[in-house]
């Protein structure tokens, strides 16, 4: 149960969204553009980043959604998702997503454990500074909605087949939509 | 020294804001309404609880910049924003903003330490359902604007000087004004 009174009982980070509209709007605005924009990282990559630091941070919620919706944008689908969560160093993922996913370990943690070796080791296995800039402040964001979802205590749901309803929202209408009230 | 080349050297965020304005967008709009937006927490005791996240996570620009916002705000002053930083519990604070930054100090530390009796305490204490609400989120956000500033290594400013005259900037004119590179 929520620990305060939302007046809905839409999931997670939904049922915030709908009971304060005027966070909902930037906070919806900032995973548009971060997971969906133009960005020379895949959406597929974005969604594993944000779904692998949820997992770090034990927000179910948060790591159950966005591994659907990096799931339905990967080509190697769920699998994938599954071996990153569980095993970041031995998933089957390119040398320049190793290195990014190490970044957001560290940031995760905290901003300070970046050290410059992990960033040499992005620049070196072909990362941009966009891509390691985007990379830590999508580590930083959902370390922002973990705490938010968890914080207030929101309703986590049980069946799976919720998380991929939304992932079809989402992929094919985008985080604008997930600020609707009748979204939820 | 950044990790990344930023092509510009404001301190901390702002160098930030400037790099990737797409991003400083709704970081800006969502430090403004939560910070500085209609709100029964006074301006000051928001950014009193910005400060003392910061200082949990020891991020020295914002912890510093929050102080200077928070201590231009609140008639107490610096010297009640250096007790807070310092002593929490011994600081001379309303029950309910005393509540309200264990509150936060939950949040900092994960989204599930926050417990049903640490709700209690805030509600018994006078605090509403919407205010333990924006706490909680500003708790969280500062969470990532702190990885966000570390964990791309940002310039922090040694003077002190510098944090005053961005508190001006913030009190006058607001978060708006940070993502416009010449406020850097």
């Amino acid at each position: 149960m929520p620990h305060i009174s939302l007046g809905n009982d839409a999931p997670g980070i939904l049922s915030l969204f709908e009971y304060r509209p005027e966070t909902a709007k930037p906070l919806c605005d900032l995973a548009e553009v971060l997971l969906r924009g133009p960005s020379s990282l895949t959406r597929g990559e974005r969604e594993l980043i944000a779904s692998y630091v949820s997992t770090l941070n034990d927000c179910n919620f948060c790591a159950s959604s966005h591994a659907a919706f990096a799931a339905a944008q990967l080509p190697e689908g769920m699998a994938l998702v599954d071996q990153v969560r569980a095993d970041p160093d031995g998933a089957p993922v390119s040398p320049k997503l190793a290195a990014l996913l190490r970044i957001a370990a560290a940031v995760q943690r905290s901003g300070k454990d970046v050290r410059p070796a992990d960033i040499d080791a992005a620049l070196e296995a072909g990362a941009i500074d966009l891509e390691i800039h985007d990379t830590v402040l999508i580590a930083a964001a959902f370390c922002l909605f973990n705490r938010y979802v968890d914080g207030l205590a929101t309703i986590v749901p049980e069946d799976p087949a919720g998380y991929a309803a939304m992932a079809e929202l989402i992929v094919s209408h985008g985080y604008a939509a997930s600020a609707v009230p009748a979204a939820g």
